[in-house]
């Protein structure tokens, strides 16, 4: 007969934020100790990006630092394969590092002033710095996970690959940019998917990747958690395209509506346009419009987003390849707990809209 | 009794010209393959970065490529450990992506619009292009080594920790601008040369010592190429030094003094200011004027550097530094022809100023 579990003993499923914490401390350390490498100089605007520090050197609120889904997914990743999540902190280490340089020129390449309710890297700091800033975090990204798994030499041959995919990606997004919204030369939904997996899925996969193949995971569960983080990484872009539209500031630290001011091609907009209806013409005539769209016009062109079912696909495609990455994660044999970890993280990432 | 060997069967030893165009010719055709990996935007910026092309795609003139010399020695760093130049041919490449890549970023910190006698990159393209066309280079060249040698392990993270040495000389010497010409805070010579040879001496000691590897050669014989490697470029450095003080802009390629009106920490400056002497105290005074020098005191400013001594200076740390390169070649077991070969060429650039 088998003893029945007490409930006291039974320990409650850890939040996502939970789990973002746990993996953040556990990498932490590891992270400022890299920083500590860099030039004094450089290492500042790297703090400054982190969210650790403001320009003049004082820590800064805790506001300002990323969720850190890159590092915790590294450290779950390496858990997954039952290793112990420490064996993947060069990994996360990385992955951190490679997603804050390419913030860094994103900002520099878009222009963009404000990220997470604070001045960008090029705007306290200069384009010069920042570009430099930034060459920075890529090697040291680099160089710490050369220097810290000479035992697993397919590690850094999977971030080389991985920054390709990420630059590509985001060539992609700028292009896409001065691509008209209408005709023949519009951006295609699945032009945008394959830009979406490059940008942003590729690092996702690569972290969770990383994670197992340091924690000495068979090829099977790599390839399973870079399949699990590119489709994440769609649904992640859709989302954060949601966001950006509808969101107040506050919450996306960006001005509202300026996606659609700068051009951008994202989800809500481009489904809103294939749907080829009355009100998806109406949009269209207004996005064509030849002068810059001022804020009534761009409120009235998130109404008619809205109307015509952009906001609901885009849910629809986020919660599509949030599937997939579950599919991923479930198929695949991994520990327990790192699969629920993994579940109530990607999940909780889904459910920022709502 | 041994047979007198006919000149007509003798080989001439190649001029250095020669040399570098034969090594070009060899890595070439892979250089055209990595580059046409590229999105074609960004492949469209590095064509032209690589000086293949103009901006409408037209091919350039000869005059605007680079001299190769990383490549070169990454080839004769091959041929040196008795191995093909072949075998070097994807370390050759990644070392002259890796010195596009840090041309055009330089470029964009340094606000330079010219670059042998053409527009540079962010001044045909515009900076977010630029810094975008830069970080698909790195990732190119890391890629390139990543899938050509994945039974050289040594090789990637070596050019990991040349990125790092590379872009902390990068951030020195754009930190020294802001330094005082005099003073408890001057720039000393021993930073200059620390500086130089990170920025310029890291990947040309990366280079060979990479041809090195890949040709299989003994841990003895790459750390000898690099080391002179990193000597040639101190040289290097202390050359274009005062290429770019003397220079026409005809042969350098950018406008004359502009060093000079920069700031720049450069090596006749650093030595002629360390002089002491009359000469030098008046060039100190001129240089730490309140307003900006016109042409009239740049023009100054360099014939006082040329009377106190500072270009003889300049010559004789290039000598000093050569001479250590020779060394590390000639007291290393190296293939005699790889040996004539790499003097003849790092002496013909360092007779660049004659």
């Amino acid at each position: 007969m088998s003893t029945p579990t007490s409930p006291l003993l039974e320990p409650a499923a850890p939040s996502a934020p939970a789990i973002l914490d746990r993996c953040r401390e556990l990498v932490r350390p590891a992270l400022v100790e890299a920083i500590g490498e860099l030039h004094p100089w450089t290492g500042e605007m790297a703090a400054f990006a982190l969210g650790w520090r403001d320009t003049t050197g004082v820590p800064a609120s805790d506001a300002s630092e990323g969720k850190g889904v890159r590092q915790a997914l590294a450290v779950l990743g390496a858990e997954a394969a039952g290793a112990d999540g420490e064996a993947a902190t060069a990994g996360a280490v990385a992955v951190e590092l490679i997603h804050t340089f390419s913030l860094l020129h994103d900002d520099v390449m878009d222009g963009d002033g404000t990220r997470r309710r604070r001045e960008t890297v090029w705007k306290a700091y200069g384009t010069g710095p920042a570009v430099l800033a930034g060459d920075a975090l890529f090697a040291l990204a680099m160089q710490t996970l050369a220097e810290a798994c000479p035992t697993r030499p397919a590690a850094l041959p999977r971030l080389c690959a991985t920054l390709t995919e990420l630059v590509r990606g985001q060539t992609e997004d700028l292009l896409f940019e001065s691509r008209p919204w209408t005709g023949p030369n519009a951006v295609r939904p699945d032009e945008y998917r394959a830009m979406a997996e490059r940008k942003t899925g590729a690092l996702l996969g690569c972290a969770g990747a990383l994670g197992a193949l340091l924690g000495g995971a068979p090829p099977a569960t790599v390839t399973a958690l870079d399949q699990a983080g590119r489709h994440l990484g769609v649904a992640f872009q859709a989302i954060d395209d949601l966001l950006s539209l509808q969101g107040d500031p506050t919450r996306t630290g960006k001005p509202v509506h300026s996606d659609l001011q700068n051009g951008k091609k994202t989800y809500p907009v481009l489904s809103a346009l294939a749907k080829g209806d009355h009100t998806s013409q109406e949009l269209a005539q207004l996005l064509n419009s030849p002068t810059p769209l001022d804020h009534a016009a761009l409120t009235q062109a998130a109404t008619l987003i809205e109307e015509t079912g952009g906001t609901t696909a885009t849910r629809t495609e986020a919660t599509h390849h949030l599937t997939a990455a579950h599919t991923h994660l479930h198929t695949t044999p991994l520990t327990p707990q790192a699969t629920r970890d993994l579940t109530t993280l990607t999940t909780h990432l889904h459910h920022r809209t709502t």
